[in-house]
């Protein structure tokens, strides 16, 4: 009954395979051994073009990095206000920016409205250097909130970036969720829509440590690799990054194991529906759900072994939480049970 | 013949297979699980006190954010002229300090010399800003040179910094390898001499990703876990690093893994020895050998599958290096063979 | 009938009188010739206790130099949605801190509502690096909207920032001005209630360039004169600034200057209370008037020399502007005269 | 007597009265005002082309900021081992470029030996993130030590700059002493010899506070006002430099002044030149000058009223100094007058 964060699961035994059989002989360090090469172009094949792909540590190092080249002096980029890169990485973003501001943009479940964009944008006059300038659009595919912006969104977004010359990146840490929720594929769901820079995660999805920078024209990403080294993201031996990927790929075991995650959460929203005692807080579409559980429930399910967290309210919903009531997060992982789900349950009713 | 670099090596077997056993079911994300627990715990008997501890991904990131957690404005780490943190890491710790400058210290093999470090000290005048103001002594243990401190020689270096209020801060990206040599122990080589900050580094001896920052007197490390999350490199499931540490020192097989990359040095140096073509550039200690070849022979090697790099002549010996003739840098690791040195060692004769 | 801003005035001839006189002859740099050091002790007269004080060049320098005196890594700043650190300085603020996030906070008439800072700071739970950590409450005096907290406000900031070990900071680039309109003692406005650092502006009330970074705890200052050189902003003629602030402080000038502008501004109030074309859209204490005006009448201002600025409508009032309607500031300054208002006025009626 | 620094003067009456003419009514502010224009204007003239300028406040700010335009992620800056970039701006340089190292070359009496140079950009290797990327080389006229360079040497640190794609920067704190040292033309002494961007320093020649940064392709300058704005640098009165630029520029007072200060320092050359007490540390061309002094006389002269810095050793002369003599520096300025030189030559003699 551990629904704390999919992070809490470990690696996938093909994962740990992967590294056994890799692990052995000499190999050039660096991102420059065979296997980096061959992971590369398995990227090309799954965006189905060519881009430029850079391994890093951390979902915190995608965004940050990503954002940081294509970073402007006072720039600004305009984000969810509970997106991942202004309220859970602890400034990392504007810290590897130099200091570029992630500005709030409000919106229903976790997603931007794209009114309030505008609006936001609008307070910035060329030349007007006051303000400091946007750099870039920053959505989550899914949204923190557990929700998934539709193919049209993605593109009217994409349309305000590049109206404005500015860049539209797409968080990814559960990219592979989006995916199986929406039935699209990588292309369709990035550049085709005209996302130009992606942190693609794999570490919640049954990896140990594998994220990746996507940019999608490599013409762009000719100071990245200095930007990476520069943030102490530049592993050794890359070949563990790249070996953790090639299990992830092989016969697509990433999206069997996000669609595991997603039937997990599915299950768990059935349970909500059927139940007296608790309910969703809002629609989600992936693998994480927000719930609104009476307070003593909630205590006596963590004490049965239930492990979540409570989760802060949304700005936008602030009624959403009556007296003795607690609104919680639960994340379902590639490792969760029909076990884990059917006991959480069976508390539901 | 691959002496590269000893990260052109894998992972140990046995750190794959703690990789594999830690990888089943459910544990606590960033730092909180059982596993790091013991780990953390495991780096206080082995430096024979209570430490703070902190797992990062990079050597780079070690150094960066160890000497981020000291910096002060304007401040200046005094280090070798060739000391990775200056010359290596792509202005990381520049980056990671807020623009620290790393001053260069003169001496030879590559072990700074502590008159020209006292010389470089009473340049900064106290009060005078414009200098700057001294925050940190880094020394490299073994040094980029291949060669080690005595015990000493730390001591001298951690008055000259404690007299001063400064930080002595030892970069260990081949610790096991220079204990090795010394026949030191952990806490002889670091705090019981005046370390107060080390770079522990075990990627190059075994595993895959395995950096850890020591902090000797843990009440200094109180803005460490931001300064570490900000720095993009708090992993989600920090058991992957532990999992690698619990192997790497169960058994002491660290020191073993440092103990063989030592021995084939030995080796090697020997057939330079006994070599009339080659010959050591400077006497090294560890793992790291120096020689300037004939360049022809350095040509015919290569061509024959020995893989060594060329290296830049220090700064101090503009002499060393003769026309034909070229600087090379031999690296073992704990997976080279005997076979690998002994067909080395033909080339030589 | 310039309204656009207080820095389109000049410099009051007293001040010129004072650069002048104090141009002649030899004296220490860097602050510490004896005219930098009367006026330093000016200040502590000023604010009745030793205070620790540091020339910059803007105001600008002050906020982001006074904030990266009490940054943390991570650190978040909370101030009020329009605040200037915020909206107006081009992410100095972010820059000099690297990378601490200003965090907006709503209430009405640009002050900062307690209730909501106080629901800010529960998003921030002990040792929870994710968020980050909050280092310190921002508050304008008078605020960007033209109005002024109370002194009981003032403390209630003050309570809530020193129970969680946060720095109040107060940017007071319109002090004078809220001064006046108050009638307080700078003491009482500031240190009595429990402002830790004043950002104090002339510039805008009759010098040309004349800031000041007021530390109420000097030994809270020690790395500030590093902080500042580091930042560019120690002018090697420092005795040009503190000529500047000897002129302002003689005499009362800087009082009777902030009272000219406010009672200016005084006389708009009412010619706005007594238009039926224009309306005040809310009520403001000292220099700075935001008006609704018909559009077509502030087109017809201008077109006969009016000069003053559109403003962006303030999120919490959306409904505030009406179709036709503009919203616009006006500042009035001590360079303002008695006909510049009636000629304003006699538009209005 | 007072030889202690050029910024130990204050400013010129015509500087002053210059200000106080400007000081009354209103005018746009943040550079836009008709007197901004015209000293850009005036700019434009002096260099023979049209530059794009941008004022700032000190010395520093102006050689940061010019960096900062250029940087690139694990830049590296190539300049003397005793620039003032590197030795005495306590770390602005590295902190605006966010890192970017100031590498020291070597070369005797402060100037860059271009052998040394290329022998440090043959340590990048292209590719190899490592080391970091040179981005700029930064030169001194006059340098530190008080010489020149010459045009010839000029174009050669051009040529090495551009045939690999880095940026020429000439610190000009002291640019009108250079000058009228050489007799050049300002076009003639920068971008007709391959300068790209110059610190135009006016403050220690007979201003407050006045600074410049000129690049010579105004194309490369796009983004230099959000760097500026963002580096606290931007002045909201900024007529107060340009009045200040006007008053320096009209009717040639800068080479007036700048050619005074230099007459200063050849008069106290001579009185060297006659002593047997005292001696030049090494040749110098504008109103810098290094005496080795005894250092009993210096202390006399020290009671007797005389004012000037000990001075630290170049690196590159470890034995200038002998055993009772003391290094220092002399600086003359516009403020200097013959009975100050006359005094302290009666004192060598």
């Amino acid at each position: 009954m551990i629904f704390a964060s999919d992070n809490w699961s470990g690696a996938h035994p093909a994962v740990n395979a992967a590294l056994a059989r890799h692990g052995e002989g000499m190999a050039e360090a660096y991102g420059a051994s065979d296997l980096d090469k061959k992971v590369e172009a398995r990227f090309n094949d799954i965006f189905e073009r060519e881009v430029a792909v850079f391994f890093v540590g951390t979902g915190t190092a995608a965004n940050s990095l990503a954002l940081a080249s294509v970073k402007r002096p006072g720039g600004v980029v305009l984000c969810h206000r509970e997106a991942h890169i202004l309220e859970d990485e602890c400034g990392a973003p504007e810290f590897f920016t130099h200091g570029a501001r992630m500005a709030a943009v409000d919106g229903p479940n976790g997603l931007i409205d794209p009114q309030n964009l505008l609006h936001e944008l609008a307070r910035f006059k060329p030349g007007r250097v006051h303000a400091g300038q946007p750099m870039a659009i920053s959505i989550s595919q899914p949204s923190e909130a557990g929700t998934v912006y539709s193919t049209d969104a993605i593109e009217r977004f994409a349309a305000i970036a590049h109206d404005r010359g500015l860049t539209l990146h797409m968080d990814g840490a559960r990219f592979a969720n989006a995916l199986v929720a929406t039935g699209l594929t990588p292309a369709e769901m990035t550049w085709k829509r005209g996302v130009d820079i992606l942190s693609f995660g794999a570490t919640k999805n049954g990896c140990w440590c594998a994220e990746a920078i996507v940019v999608f024209d490599p013409a762009k990403a000719e100071q990245f690799p200095y930007i990476r080294k520069r943030g102490a993201q530049l592993f050794s031996k890359t070949r563990f990054v790249a070996a953790q990927f090639m299990a992830y790929f092989d016969g697509g075991l990433w999206l069997d194991l996000a669609g595991h995650a997603n039937r997990m959460a599915d299950q768990l929203r059935q349970a909500l529906a059927e139940s007296n005692a608790a309910r969703e807080a809002w629609e989600t579409n992936c693998n994480e759900i927000f719930a609104v559980l009476p307070s003593d429930l909630a205590a006596r399910m963590r004490e049965a072994g239930a492990v979540f967290y409570d989760w802060n309210k949304p700005h936008a919903m602030p009624d959403l939480v009556g007296e003795g009531e607690t609104l919680v997060r639960l994340v379902t992982s590639w490792s969760n049970s029909d076990d884990d789900v059917a006991q959480f349950a069976s508390f539901l009713r």
